[in-house]
């Protein structure tokens, strides 16, 4: 597979390639006044080597129609979109994670986290100040949403368009360097958000070098990726190889891919499972496991099915369906999809099996959904109460925490951090911050702007402005809350609740089930979850072996709540207090 | 699964069943003064049943803006498009064949023939009376082009629009089910092309009774079906119940699936596969295995493979490569797509593996092309010298025979005949037929006719005019020349092929290789296959144990060939003779 960007080869010499089949010739821009031109091989790519660069040194490609543009696998764009690129030396970072070895996937407690609001500084080095917090509450791995250079410094990231350049705003390529390394010494992964579905509509040029577009097919963000028309062999090593690329160049321990059903390919080789295929040959290679995590609309196991099975070898995948079954319970809501949801069967089965829609009707979709996943262990379904998507796509931006009392919260917290998948916590949901996740961007072309701003109130229903910076500063974490309560005690909480999720002994037998559509029992080998969603309480025959001793009851004064009846030792017999969450764990 | 269309019920009653999701309400007009309303079913279904109807009642649909459609599902359009639909009673057939088996996938022998040109009627009782000469030939399955109800009555069947109505003009769905009990009465199986990627451009109502088509997706012959968006369940419905139809009421013993690389379903269950579910589970209740072959221009193995695979769990495929590669080296043609062709090494992987192009670049499609195929029965590919698009789709619709010498028609013959695939012959390919298979039309709709003409004119270079009957008259079988030589002795030359094939011992070890791109021989456990397809004769040292005695040789003067000089006994050492094909049995 052929490298693109420019790569460093020591000296001062670096090696310029970049693939654009359908241009006549190319040359490459030195600034302020070096032209040199590259040379095209047959499949399309252009190459030139340049020797005496300085470390700062800028450039630009010159089109056949004089266009002088950055280079469209741009390692970074300190100026942002539309500006020269600048040549990066990747063999210069001091790494000290020699021996990491990363967290193993059956482990993994993700927190999502968006790098522009989590912190008042926005950057890299701001996430990298609070790596001790994270790593106090029992963080193991962060996802970043995506860092690829986006338009202006506000933006969700799913506006990136320059796919290798680390967004300037956040502090660049070295600020990423910086960040993975000091997760590392943290001891915790790093996933990143990467969105090979699309390109953001503001500052794209990497249609002008390569036919990356195809209009066989059409998404709702954009034109498609072209993965499998005429050219699609250089589109599809574009993203390959923007995917090896942070994790050789970053250190990166895994990717998760947004929003799969976006990714049109009808090839005999599914572009997906051609990025699994490369990213199982770097773990080999790199003797670490590299991971993949899907987000896909369609409940597709396929994706996260082993070769074998002819599926695409993709780690995990998100479960929304696990979100809405949970959501609905807690809150009544009808709107959109949530049409779909509201029984407690729904969120047994999403714990259980995985997907809901199994290729059921929705009556949402207004057609079959999904597929069989009870075969597939748990571990490969993330789950949450909150993520970005679920509370930014509200049209107030309303996070969980707001939306029910602090009893819900606290049994929400403790199902997906004890069920037997894989739990993802979204930034500031562990201390219940109280503002927004709100959309934001911050485009320039007045009619992208217009375009956008329609385009989200015809489907949410958006309140705020998402162009507006007010927007983006009422989405920063307020974190001077942490010290209040509830958010101290929350934090506690949470705290406790992975502490505790440690001690289980994963890949045990689970039995879960459902009485009355009050209460939610999980059996986890050596823990037993009792959940009662309800107002009033509820009594329960456990009808359990051996002894089990109480170790949380989110009821308890402890916790701020009303005040926990329920014994040391589980009884034959117990009444579960409304709205609380209470964990046995077998005696050794 | 819902049935659709007009079901006789017994004793005059019928019931009609329409769905209509997006329609308020939907009444049959019975011609010529019943209107009946009938009802919705939450799913979209309409539904009445209809008392003291005449074998003869014709019937249009109102819609709510008062249009009278004929019914999407129509049985029957007598008259042709845009006039009533006729009841049809399907119990009133009197089939003989309750005894069919039908014929095992690894002995068929596939004859393609198109209705229309077959013979002079044009009839499905026409090609009835050429089933005895088909039978002498030893053809054991034919394959139909496509019959659903076209517009006007000259059409290669692409531009069906009533996907259940049997074509008028060819003698409606009892000339069908005459047809194939009497295939069934010679010991022939029937295979019916049928269309699921689109609709043709004139007289299509179906998209006023349902959500048939996406805007998601696009096709080179217009809008794509919509598989996978909102109200798809219903669309799949249709398409599976027009699979089953076939079968159930026609007794066709399998489907050809046109063009699978324009059927684009993202669901979590593609619709191929869920179709191939059905298809089994009534292979089962029939107590008799029906088949599903495919076209796909994608070279997807996966359309082929097991359900445990992943695959669509079809039975077979056409392979396009084979064909390529023994048409370039017989023509060395290099244009469209024979460019990606021309080499003696593509060939013998076509006959060993399947797909030449797997998951290799193609530079006629500039992208990476198919999958391995090397562990699938080589059963599983049907191969052929000519068929309708290879021939049709010429500028100048030119068989392969007149393309080559009779020479390298007859090894031609050989290799396709007694390759380890599943062989089809072209109608009219087993005597020379010298008359071309031209693209014809016989649209009404100036503007339809305009735009075809356009695009053929742009894709292929089309010479003459398809919608001019000329055309369809030119392309019409002249059988009037299988009395003379060469023909008569052609004829006899694929009637001793075919029967040499029904000799040999199935799914044998076989090998077959490439000396000096001039000779290829394929050994079949008891039979030896030498093809010359140089110009010079060919040394060779057979190197085989056992004895083998001579069985045909194309060139020998019995076949009108410049007469052959190998002895009945295999020597160690022979001259194959210029552009031949030689065969030794093993000697029992």
């Amino acid at each position: 597979m052929q490298k693109i960007g420019a790569y460093y080869l020591g000296e001062g010499r670096y090696e310029f390639t970049v693939w654009a089949p359908l241009l006549s010739d190319l040359t490459v821009h030195i600034l302020p006044d070096r032209r040199l031109p590259l040379a095209k091989n047959k499949m399309g790519y252009f190459q030139t080597v340049v020797d005496d660069l300085s470390p700062d040194s800028r450039y630009l490609y010159i089109t056949p129609d004089s266009a002088e543009l950055p280079d469209p696998a741009s390692f970074f764009q300190p100026d942002g979109i539309e500006t020269p690129s600048l040549i990066i030396d990747h063999s210069s970072f001091p790494w000290t994670d020699h021996e990491w070895e990363g967290i193993p996937q059956a482990e993994m407690i993700i927190y999502e986290l968006h790098v522009g609001t989590f912190t008042e500084e926005g950057t890299f080095d701001g996430v990298i100040s609070r790596l001790p917090y994270l790593a106090d509450l029992g963080i193991n791995t962060i996802e970043l949403m995506p860092v690829a250079q986006f338009p202006g410094t506000r933006n969700w990231g799913y506006d990136g368009v320059f796919p290798f350049a680390v967004q300037n705003s956040y502090g660049g390529p070295f600020g990423l360097k910086r960040l993975v390394n000091a997760c590392h010494e943290h001891n915790i992964s790093i996933i990143l958000d990467v969105v090979y579905n699309h390109l953001g509509p503001e500052g794209n040029c990497l249609h002008k070098f390569m036919p990356v577009f195809t209009d066989k097919y059409t998404t709702p963000w954009g034109k498609a990726i072209n993965f499998d028309d005429a050219y699609s062999f250089g589109v599809r090593n574009f993203f390959i190889q923007n995917a090896l690329y942070w994790l050789r160049e970053f250190h990166i321990d895994g990717l998760r891919l947004d929003a799969l059903h976006g990714i049109f390919d009808m090839s005999a080789k599914h572009f997906l499972r051609e990025l699994a295929e490369h990213i199982s040959l770097y773990s080999l290679h790199s003797k670490k496991k590299h991971y993949l995590f899907a987000e896909d609309d369609l409940n597709r196991t396929q994706i996260i099915e082993p070769f074998a099975q002819g599926g695409f070898g993709l780690d995990a995948t998100w479960n929304d369906d696990f979100h809405h079954a949970l959501h609905t319970i807690l809150t009544g809501e009808t709107e959109r999809y949530y049409e779909d949801f509201g029984s407690m069967d729904q969120l047994v089965t999403a714990i259980r099996e995985g997907y809901v829609y199994s290729w059921e009707y929705s009556k949402y979709r207004k057609r079959f959904q999904g597929s069989f996943s009870a075969n597939i262990s748990p571990k490969k379904f993330i789950v949450f109460a909150q993520n970005h998507d679920q509370v930014g796509n509200r049209p107030q931006g309303e996070r969980l925490s707001t939306l029910v009392d602090i009893e819900q919260a606290k049994l929400a917290a403790a199902l997906v951090l004890l069920s037997p998948n894989t739990p993802l916590l979204f930034m500031g949901e562990e201390y219940g911050e109280q503002s927004p996740f709100l959309f934001f961007v911050d485009f320039h072309d007045i009619k992208i702007i217009q375009s956008m701003l329609e385009g989200r109130k015809r489907e949410i229903g958006e309140y705020a402005n998402p162009a507006d910076e007010k927007t983006f500063l009422a989405s920063r974490l307020k974190w001077s809350s942490i010290n209040e309560e509830p958010h101290k005690m929350l934090f506690a909480y949470y705290k406790e609740l992975i502490r505790i999720r440690k001690t289980i002994a994963f890949d045990s037998t689970r039995i879960t089930h459902n009485i009355n559509n009050q209460l939610l029992t999980v059996l986890r080998y050596n823990l037993f979850l009792l959940i009662n969603f309800s107002n009033t309480p509820v009594d329960y025959r456990p009808q359990l072996e051996d002894n089990w001793i109480k170790e949380l009851d989110s009821c308890d004064t402890k916790w701020q709540g009303p005040g926990s009846p329920l014994p040391y030792y589980l009884p034959s017999q117990l009444v579960v207090q409304p709205k609380s969450a209470c964990i046995y764990m077998r005696e050794q």
